[in-house]
């Protein structure tokens, strides 16, 4: 059992779950708990590393089993380790550490979600999750917002970053990345009634952070805006919950009727 | 200036900000930064007591002035003092003491939100901003839901407490609370597609915790469930999230066409 913080796995971990440099560095990064851990064995996806204390459960067991033939290098650690390993407030029994996932993108997108500016990690986990639930094909990440694969964003994604590619985008290939789709704007008080756009046709639909919305590069390629009316109009949404209601009226427009 | 976190003021601001009990008690709750500070000021409501830091800027002063006329004491304490009395990791320059809101709930419902066993403080913060944007006009909360004035609620509901009337349900006088609506239960999968329903008759929706749903006693009066289609059948969404999209299309459906 390894009971020492500095150990060389241990540091290791630690440094995926607090720096992005080092999840860049790495290519990998740190997923908690069981439920986790069963969604990583249902995908089938390599897994580098196990760490788990020694109080878990037979399904907790069965499941360390499985994540060894995913490839996974398994490791019991103390408590006192894996509380140093976590991200949470209750540490879990088990984390796993995971290449980052390269999935394909499809060649002709019909739906895309980027996200530009949006800070806030609980937020962005929650976009993901539900960007993968409506089939958003792919997701495109700009500069300046945050890592998609810090622990918080992870821990509020459940399962979604194993899905649903999540890529880069830079200004100078944005344009060739959303090429064929109509890209909207979600803006407060901006432009068509969201419920007035043909979702139909391919669609890229951009996020901005809560403060600032979409930055130039976007804007200058955009078809235009789009906003939710509201019963109360002083009032705003949180920016996970706007995308979310979007993303759900083209899933409406989109089902056979 | 108060510097010592055993003053009577600040012990009270504390409790009130870790303890439901003494929310409970005291019948108030406490509210953080200048942002909550402006809309406390913009709705002219009652305020207990103002605890503020000496670095405010010339508005945050302002804004003091006002809660002052409000009827808030106000009290100068050190930064040690604040960061014991925030729920946050950056203290704010300036706190507020408010009683909680007695409003009015309207004769007759058009839209009622009720929350049933929601434990998670960020997503019931995110309902109440969400409940007040789309109109909803009273949102009711069972036992065994987390408390919607704790400080993680506050935060993340962005003023809503102030306008929109939250109200205890308890089993026993439920249908009476309820009377005149049709009820709907939001379940994974269960009963109609919620674009499918006549939300122009005055219904209330019922959102319960994520692992569980809604309880037996709500279960009972229930016209009925409603489901969110996804076009990824096996995934799940954050119950904040499900509440939102289903509350826009009561939004929609009743916008003048």
């Amino acid at each position: 059992m390894i009971s020492s913080t500095t150990n060389p796995h241990v540091k290791q971990v630690h440094a995926l779950q607090t720096k992005r440099l080092a999840r860049e560095r790495e290519g990998a990064f740190v997923v908690e708990g069981i439920r986790w851990a069963r969604e990583v064995v249902a995908a089938g996806l390599p897994v580098r590393q196990v760490l788990h204390t020694d109080h878990l459960d037979e399904r907790g067991r069965g499941l360390v089993n499985s994540l060894a033939r995913l490839g996974a290098e398994v490791r019991i650690v103390s408590d006192k380790v894996m509380a140093a390993c976590t991200d949470t407030q209750s540490p879990p029994g088990i984390l796993a550490v995971l290449p980052i996932p390269e999935l394909v993108v499809a060649d002709s997108l019909t739906l895309a979600l980027v996200v530009d500016g949006l800070t806030d990690p609980g937020n962005m986990g929650t976009l993901l999750r539900t960007a993968l639930a409506v089939g958003v094909q792919a997701v495109f990440i700009t500069h300046g917002t945050v890592d998609p694969f810090n622990p918080k964003v992870v821990r509020g994604a459940m399962g979604a970053h194993l899905h649903l590619p999540i890529i880069p985008l830079e200004d100078a290939t944005l344009a060739h990345r959303l090429e064929g789709l109509t890209i909207w704007l979600a803006e407060a008080g901006g432009g068509e009634p969201y419920t007035a756009v043909d979702w139909r046709r391919p669609s890229a639909l951009v996020i901005g952070g809560e403060a600032r919305g979409p930055g130039q590069a976007l804007r200058r390629i955009a078809s235009g805006k789009v906003h939710i009316p509201m019963a109360v109009a002083a009032e705003s949404l949180n920016a996970a919950i706007a995308a979310a209601v979007i993303l759900f009226e083209v899933v409406r427009q989109r089902e056979p009727t």
